[in-house]
């Protein structure tokens, strides 16, 4: 149903009233304003595009390339993988919808899905997006695509396609969900594999760019709970993201995208394979998702103070009354990702990826154990 | 955000409410449910895997093998093309939600995605879902479950991971929407190409299962507008079905899945290459859908009195007095795909289409034109 927008172009898509019966557009279905609407993002979509992707207008579905020959970087897979997930921004959507700000939910979505991906060392190639809207509105649908259209850049992911549904029984006007689907591709050998992690091998964590996309519901209700004014700028926040911000700018900080930088360091020791686990810090936290890239014989030890927590945690921590272990599970507390690399090789790990724009913090080591994350102050 | 079902196995995540401040309990969301339910339905997941699937427990994503070897056919691409393409099942879900009846939901959900993909000559390979729900009923995500693992069963598809967010903000009780993504794969020599499509070429239709998953907003708008019971078994829609079905379960039969038929057929003429195009007849209908698989210079003139049109599309067109033109832009009217075929072979493919279990029509021909198609009386 809805309009796609996996290159759609031939049009002739159209529905207008006419007298006597009930048509479509009683139903309060606008097809033409779905059309418009597909036809506009087409160039945002094509931007994403990159050399493997095949333009086809017209076509049912999108269409990548899995081997190409660039000058540089010779892309052809002996035994491919391909690695996929789906993930939405959760409740974020709604804290957008009351801050009619909706230009960065897209990197959130795209975050969320492609930084799954790279956890299992596959490289992103496409991406697809299902918003599902009360009523198509041009100018929602085109803050929420840019931000979709950046994520992919950043991520280096095709947007080969999406899905806009329109359901007005389901979705309050104003109100809208977004899914994203991803697909990266990985070659065999070089897949994540937790069996390779041993003790001595070193945890990094790269800095996360404050909530992430995870633990909304929880924020919404401090925020309520505590009568937090989302337009006003607390002096306590300041300091996380350089100029002055409201609480609800704080909040809508988008989900960093940690791909690329994640991509660059595999390529960069692609023989010796030197990262042997990862783990997107997403709802559970630091621990629960650093323990799914711990195999049942080592223990992750993480130094309580080897990072520093962004200041809209102990802001949110306070106004809500919240547990330390609450907190810690619901929130990524400050560490978005995290790399389990070889000892010998963590420093250059690390310089590689500050290069790249992360901030690294060596988190502790895997020692003997069994398969937890003990957290020491 | 939500819990995510790529391969989630190590649990951990768990929130309790506790004396004091707020929990994530609190704020509406159950972690535990979440996660029991996830665990519920990997068994499903396991259903669909075939060999193809790298089954990881723990893993942040699903992973699927493109090249393997069986015994009757050799599975190894030399230049692999990765189709992918989302849907969702649109108002049919308030429909099943109205009813209390999910079951098949799920079917209808691999339907619109594979049947998408298979236009394109492609092979499935993985589905996933993201299902967005009010709160975590273990009962009805398992009957939608059910729908989806059977989907991709028989679409051949593995479901390697999938989301079900908990947003009881933006979704009322008993309220959920599904959206579905689909990845496949095809030799580039071997992708559909408009451009092949010749004056002369063959129009197959294949028989839908009823209205499908489009144009529900205005199937609930009639049976609203007309007073329709839904639980009334009406005598004019008896002989769709076989069984007396009462229109609630008529609306509901699922989208017929097309893509093993068309696998079947696109690997019997391999060589030949004697399918030049096809469709997926979607939102739009015939024409609009039919026109997307056409090059500039042919027409598709289509016998109108060449399918027969199921009792549903009368019944609801005389209780809305929808006009002729408008039943033709929203539904199917009984025919769910295309394919457009070298005339000399277009008995034997639909001889071969039967044997699947198609109902085959032969709808009309390719000729010069200016990339349309005329419906003739």
């Amino acid at each position: 149903m809805g309009e796609s927008r996996a290159g759609k172009g031939k049009g002739g898509r159209r529905t207008t009233g006419r007298g006597g019966g009930l048509t479509y557009a009683d139903s309060g279905v606008d097809i033409e304003a779905g059309d418009r609407f597909a036809e506009s993002i087409q160039a945002g979509m094509r931007r994403t595009f990159g050399p493997r992707v095949l333009d086809r207008p017209g076509g049912f579905a999108g269409l990548v390339r899995l081997d190409y020959n660039e000058s540089l970087f010779k892309h052809n897979y002996k035994d491919p993988v391909l690695v996929s997930c789906t993930d939405g921004v959760g409740t974020k959507v709604h804290l957008g919808i009351e801050l009619k700000k909706y230009d960065t939910l897209g990197i959130d979505l795209v975050a969320m899905c492609v930084n799954d991906l790279v956890v299992e060392s596959a490289e992103p190639l496409l991406f697809l997006d299902y918003i599902a809207v009360n009523r198509v509105d041009q100018g929602v649908l085109s803050e929420l695509m840019k931000g979709i259209v950046r994520g992919c850049e950043i991520a280096g992911a095709a947007l080969i396609g999406g899905e806009t549904a329109e359901m007005n029984d389901l979705y309050k006007p104003g109100d809208f969900d977004l899914a994203g689907f991803s697909v990266g591709v990985v070659e065999l050998s070089r897949a994540t594999d937790a069996t390779r992690v041993e003790p001595g091998d070193v945890v990094l964590g790269l800095a996360s760019a404050g909530v992430h996309s995870n633990g909304f519901s929880l924020v919404r209700k401090i925020v309520e709970h505590a009568k937090l004014d989302l337009g006003r700028v607390y002096p306590e926040l300041a300091g996380d993201n350089g100029a002055p911000e409201t609480l609800g700018e704080v909040l809508l900080t988008p989900t960093r995208i940690y791909a690329p930088s994640i991509v660059r360091v595999l390529r960069a020791y692609k023989v010796k394979k030197v990262v042997t686990g990862m783990a997107h810090i997403t709802g559970g936290g630091l621990a629960a998702n650093l323990e799914r890239a711990l195999p049942e014989h080592v223990d992750a030890v993480i130094r309580a103070d080897a990072w520093e927590v962004p200041g809209v945690f102990p802001f949110l921590q306070r106004h809500g009354d919240v547990s330390d272990e609450e907190m810690g599970r619901v929130f990524n507390m400050g560490v978005g990702y995290c790399l389990i690399v070889r000892p010998t090789f963590a420093d250059s790990i690390a310089k590689r990826l500050e290069k790249q724009g992360e901030r690294v913090y060596h988190l502790g080591k895997i020692t003997k154990g069994k398969g937890r994350v003990r957290i020491k102050a």
